[in-house]
């Protein structure tokens, strides 16, 4: 029988409530004639009770305790949502990590997978179990400790068993109801897209859209695993949601498919530096050294003269960051200027911009796209500080006060209300 | 190094404070030279909290599914006491069922051992870790599946991990100090024991005392693991609780070391019927698949004439067991009636009596113990209804209105108060 993988986040499986609720959805896609792989994250609030009791018991915690204890969280809920599923006449069992195994790396918190052998599930759905219900958000290591997977975990646990399994497709159920053209919050014209494309979702997700987490689109593209994103809380059928596959599967795409953004943004300027070769690597050496995701970096040719302390050329350089680790890239920047390893004039913050970014798989092959960005902004009088472009995406750093303003201004110019 | 065994039930572990009182304890054992393993509870109400779940989720569980999720409580502990003591500077891991693996049967929710291999955790103990904290009341089975003890089953844990470790001690850390000759919130008068001898306190703890469950005692008794009761709440030394060993241990014993009572019991009378070969197995193999825990059992010479209806001898069968099994008891009578395989005039029923009992290895070779006994209630105008006798023990069942002032008669004839 075909493979589905179906996830159910934390709110998705709340209380015993919804996880009957989502039981519902898994009974009906066993009755479209799949065999169902489910995985379930812990019901949302136990993983931060689990934390702060580890964190309170020992602040500078042994990373390989924290996954034994938080990994349970997610060990109820696939017991509980397979004795749900069992109660309505499907035959379901759960599993936890070590049971199928799922092999990760010993990194514990942030390991990441090795391989999922398929023989234990394929022998049960053999037997005529129509469910795995798997727990999501750990692995195992090659010590036989169990580990945790990291941030949106459970999402690539998901993505995963669908490569592994050569699932029809993995659906991400969640609180939203699918992917849109951008945030609603901000621009109410927001249009629900009913396809997007892999790389075009990876920049939305890293760009801020927070419904996918990067890692796990980068996975479903590797291995080609249609991603389906809908709604825990609403009637949903084949047809519901947002797609997230290959480009082949979309027809006709826009130029434009949304328009992403970050609000936490800081804009970081070295004044009067070197302009050598390695002047780059000295500074961003440092700066990743610090733990600091530094996105995106612009060097400009400086405006100001020569002058005595500098003997041969110099230039600016920018680069942003999330303004919380602002204190930190401040102080790995004077730490590489005292070990001599960089020379500047001055260094200015700027913690009041956000980033807009449209994106699109049209653009590779449309010019004038950065055009019509840039005087759709200039049209409502946005100062854009910072500009950076890939093949599928143009990001703008701007104050961060013209950040709805700028978001509603760019949907309207690139026509993201119509289908 | 000798290995300790310490176990920590879940109100010993109820919250962070007290797995860090808890941890102490651990440590300052560590500190005078054992190699120690700790067994843990769930931390208490959490095991109460998954069991709702699962039986709210499912009324009719699945076993493997309600052990796999109930048995996520203890590991929770395993991790943080863990983490506690590495926080304390003792090299400590916790251990899941499976990662040690403790072996059993799949008997699931009422699981036993089948063997516990000592080569982990020998192996961590010869890399200098200190500690083994290994979740209780929970196992593996031959199918990978987690299983669970059933009650009592943290203490049966400690217990089986003393004797395949060898261990020099199992201490049992409770909410009691120790074992009482008599329940003292009856008996005012009621003393600690020092020392109890096996035998004892299986009869003590079958009889109704709730300190240790019985088939820890029964596997303590039989691979001889010197266990010790004490407070999880005061401090503690090494002359502190009630150690339970072998009799030889035990130089000068009393002939009656306590006296126990067994509130909710129940009386049943089968009257007139056949005094033949075969009536006890009629009468008890149907309450046997019934589920009925039979205690006493009694059967008298009749004092009704014989009549028409029989016409060979006839006796009356007299058995107790537990209040809240009565109904289901009478229906197995009745169902036996009414399949032709007994025949009986009347079932009287009388669920307002309690069992009383003096025990003492003792009694082996003294006589008048009995007597004693029966003079001190006679005194008290406490009428015996049933009397019960083994090797070390003798059991009465009188009113349950006389259950105090019986006990307090026991206790003070046989001077239980003096050491």
């Amino acid at each position: 029988m075909p493979i589905l993988v179906m996830k159910f986040g934390g709110t998705s499986v709340a209380d015993l409530d919804r996880i009957a609720n989502a039981a519902e959805k898994v009974k009906r896609e066993v009755e479209r004639g799949y065999d169902v792989i489910v995985i379930v994250s812990a019901m949302s609030g136990k993983t931060n009770e689990l934390v702060n009791w580890v964190e309170t018991t020992s602040p500078l915690y042994d990373a390989r305790e924290y996954d034994a204890v938080v990994a349970s969280g997610e060990n109820v809920t696939a017991g509980l949502m397979s004795l749900r599923l069992q109660e309505m006449g499907v035959s379901a069992r759960s599993w936890q990590g070590w049971q199928v195994p799922i092999n990760t790396t010993s990194a514990h918190g942030a390991a990441r997978f090795m391989s999922i052998p398929r023989a234990n599930i394929d022998a049960k759905f053999a037997e005529g179990f129509r469910v795995a219900v798997v727990a999501g958000f750990q692995g195992l290591s090659a010590e036989g400790r169990i580990t945790t997977l990291g941030r949106g975990g459970s999402d690539t646990t998901a993505v995963a068993f669908a490569a592994a399994f050569e699932a029809e497709r993995c659906d991400i159920y969640t609180d939203v109801d699918g992917i849109y053209t951008t945030d609603p919050r901000i621009s109410p014209k927001a249009r629900k897209l009913d396809k997007i494309a892999f790389e075009e979702m990876l920049e939305l997700a890293s760009l801020g859209a927070k419904v996918l987490q990067t890692r796990s689109v980068e996975l479903a593209m590797r291995y080609n695993v249609r991603l389906r994103v809908l709604s825990s809380f609403e009637e949903t059928d084949e047809n519901s949601g947002t797609l997230v596959c290959g480009e082949d599967e979309i027809m006709e795409s826009k130029v434009v498919s949304g328009v992403a953004y970050s609000r936490d943004e800081a804009k970081i300027t070295l004044f009067t530096i070197e302009d050598r070769p390695g002047i780059a690597s000295a500074i961003f050496g440092p700066l990743a050294e610090a733990g600091i995701n530094v996105d995106m970096i612009v060097q400009n040719i400086s405006e100001k003269d020569y002058d005595d302390a500098h003997t041969g050329a110099v230039t600016d350089m920018t680069f942003s960051c999330p303004t919380n680790q602002v204190a930190r890239a401040r102080k790995a920047m004077e730490d590489a200027m005292a070990a001599g390893l960089i020379k500047y004039d001055d260094l200015i913050i700027d913690t009041e911009v956000a980033k807009i970014s449209v994106v699109g798989i049209g653009m590779r092959s449309h010019a004038g796209v950065a055009a019509k960005m840039f005087e759709a902004l200039a049209a409502e009088n946005v100062n854009i500080k910072v500009i950076a472009t890939s093949e599928i995406k143009i990001s703008v750093l701007v104050d961060r006060k013209y950040l709805e303003l700028a978001v509603q201004a760019l949907h309207d110019a690139f026509e993201l209300d119509k289908a």
